[in-house]
């Protein structure tokens, strides 16, 4: 069948509006017509060409929502209609790391959906014949575009799917790693480093895990409105001191922070969120995606006296089995989305939806199918 | 009153053994006759010159054991003939770390244990009329020493001090390290960098928490014997590989430990002990002291995919609660110290032992004195 799709043809280049090629979901497979899909900072990371896992030409988008169209053989946990949030982190129930019952980390497709494949190693996507590779096996700025069974979870289909395709990613991201990877507990004192969805996001889950006090870093000063009026308790701009931010930051809590969260994907920030935190027990959480090669460092001495420093990815949240759940807070109104959503735009406006979070003027955009 | 000691005059130089004065305990102090005391690295590293906290002419010296000879004013816990093992981390029981109720870092008398003073400001000890200065707050290379009460674990007067004086470092640090900062369960694969005292007693410790494999790792295969029959259960010479010991370990155990354990105070390996981890939820916990200016460095995707990485000092064991209870364990003998005692020396062949542990050929030379 055709899609209307923004296709990367080419490193660094803007996305195209095209009409694609897809195939029909083969064995274990599902068609989903994408209603509403977000984007975020690491579609801009792969579309540029510094991610040594990005292969050209594909279909991005990994923060998204739609309908399933068509099921392929032996897909029994969705069928046509059903509203689903594809999952760049899949649960499949069997691996290893699913049954292990300590991460998220489901192995099952993880090695093809790397090499913008499906799990048989082909692709449903071409253009004028030649085939368009798949991305985190989601690939949603794709209108038509095919999932693995265990990379979809279904939700309440009464749920707004403009608002809820943001917990594909950041906003999930953000508030699990809060609950899930730092266990964050009522009266702790939380840093988040960067305020972009996922800081946000974390902020609200701090509020959620009724933290006492929240403080919010970035050195855009703009971003401190929306991250006071979503609970933050401090706003610290690094720009307005002349010594290192973590320094700052131990001096106005008496010895640290609880809990650090670096969710700007910066390394020297990685090191500044993990010096920050409170010796005998502050834990760091690493939620940004750094760029290839790159590397943290900082003395042992930090960890050896009392420092934990640890890492998030979709913060530690099961897709299939727990997205649901957060799909019926947003519903009962105990979490609000609204915020984030700066900008909404139709797809063929799609490279301006870029452009606006390159400028840091939208938290999300979300295209509009 | 005069004591025998064997002093650091000079950082580099071999240690004196001279008649030193000693003044009595003020108050909240003890003074103790040291019975026997072992060294270990952090000793010949600060005699070495290269630590920055090292102040000279000083009494080393922080694993041993001894007899309370009098007691200065206000010092309820201890009274003369109490059998004690001198903390270098101390328990005040008061402080914001000690009532936090996760760590064992009591900041009660750090500050001035770091600078080799009592927590006055001064120093107990003299030679021709010159001020000594203290060391870690024990200087058990003194026979008679002067100590803060919160630094001084009291413990069953029918143990052997001539072994439970390891108590005061090393042993304590690699069994505490296992059960309070890894919470090693039964069954968990578990990787220990070095096979110096803490090495060993890391395999103690796993073999005590129903490990289910215990790798052991060495540049000298000598350490082999000590550690098999500690319970280790497979030994790996990374000079027998010619690929990054952290790959071996990964494909030994397909996939990674679930705990591993630095015990040698090199950022190199410290490094490989995090990324022979298993992805999801192996955690690293750093325990050797690297020398200053040092630092760890990886790539952040270790974290992101679910590592954790974290430091135990004095292995999270708070001493005056814990250390009586690892003193009845020994007397029981459910643990075994005889491992570690490879050498006795009079306290005049004190420059022996450092060459001995230099050569690698003791585990632990204990000083009787």
């Amino acid at each position: 069948m055709k899609s209307r799709a923004a296709v990367a043809f080419e490193a660094g280049k803007p996305l195209q509006i095209v009409e694609i090629d897809v195939e029909p979901p083969r064995k274990g497979e599902v068609l989903v017509k994408i209603t509403h899909t977000a984007l975020c900072h690491t579609d801009a990371y792969t579309l540029s060409g510094v991610d040594p896992e990005g292969v050209f030409p594909a279909v991005l988008g990994h923060e998204g929502g739609g309908i399933v169209v068509e099921v392929g053989e032996g897909v029994t946990s969705v069928k046509p209609g059903d509203h689903v949030i594809p999952l760049y982190t899949a649960e499949c129930g069997k691996c290893k790391f699913c049954t292990s019952g300590k991460t998220n980390l489901c192995s099952s497709v993880r090695e093809t959906q790397g090499k913008g494949l499906m799990p048989d190693g082909t692709t449903r996507f071409s253009y004028n014949g030649q085939p368009i590779y798949h991305y985190m096996g989601t690939s949603t700025f794709s209108e038509y575009t095919v999932v693995a069974e265990v990379s979809l979870a279904k939700v309440n289909p009464e749920a707004p799917l403009e608002k809820v395709c943001l917990l594909g990613c950041g906003v999930t991201t953000g508030i699990g790693a809060v609950h899930n990877t730092a266990k964050v507990k009522e009266g702790d004192t939380v840093a988040v480093f960067g305020l972009g969805a996922i800081g946000l996001a974390v902020i609200q889950g701090a509020v959620q895990a009724k933290a006492g006090r929240i403080i919010a870093i970035d050195t855009n000063p703009n971003k401190f409105i929306l991250a006071k009026a979503l609970g933050a308790t401090d706003c610290v701009n690094p720009k307005d001191h002349d010594r290192p931010i973590q320094d700052v930051i131990v001096e106005m809590t008496d010895g640290g922070v609880d809990f650090s969260f670096e969710c700007i994907g910066n390394v020297d920030v990685m090191r500044s969120a993990l010096e920050c935190c409170h010796k005998g027990w502050g834990e760091s959480v690493i939620i940004g995606v750094a760029a290839a090669g790159q590397e943290i460092r900082t003395r042992p001495f930090q960890l050896v006296t009392g420092r934990v420093w640890r890492g998030s990815a979709f913060g530690g949240v099961k897709g299939r089995t727990q997205l649901p759940g957060m799909v019926e807070q947003v519903m009962a109104g105990e979490l609000d989305l609204d915020p984030y959503i700066t900008h909404t735009l139709p797809l063929e406006r799609i490279n301006e939806a870029f452009d606006l979070m390159h400028e840091g003027k939208s938290i999300r955009a979300v295209i509009h199918y």
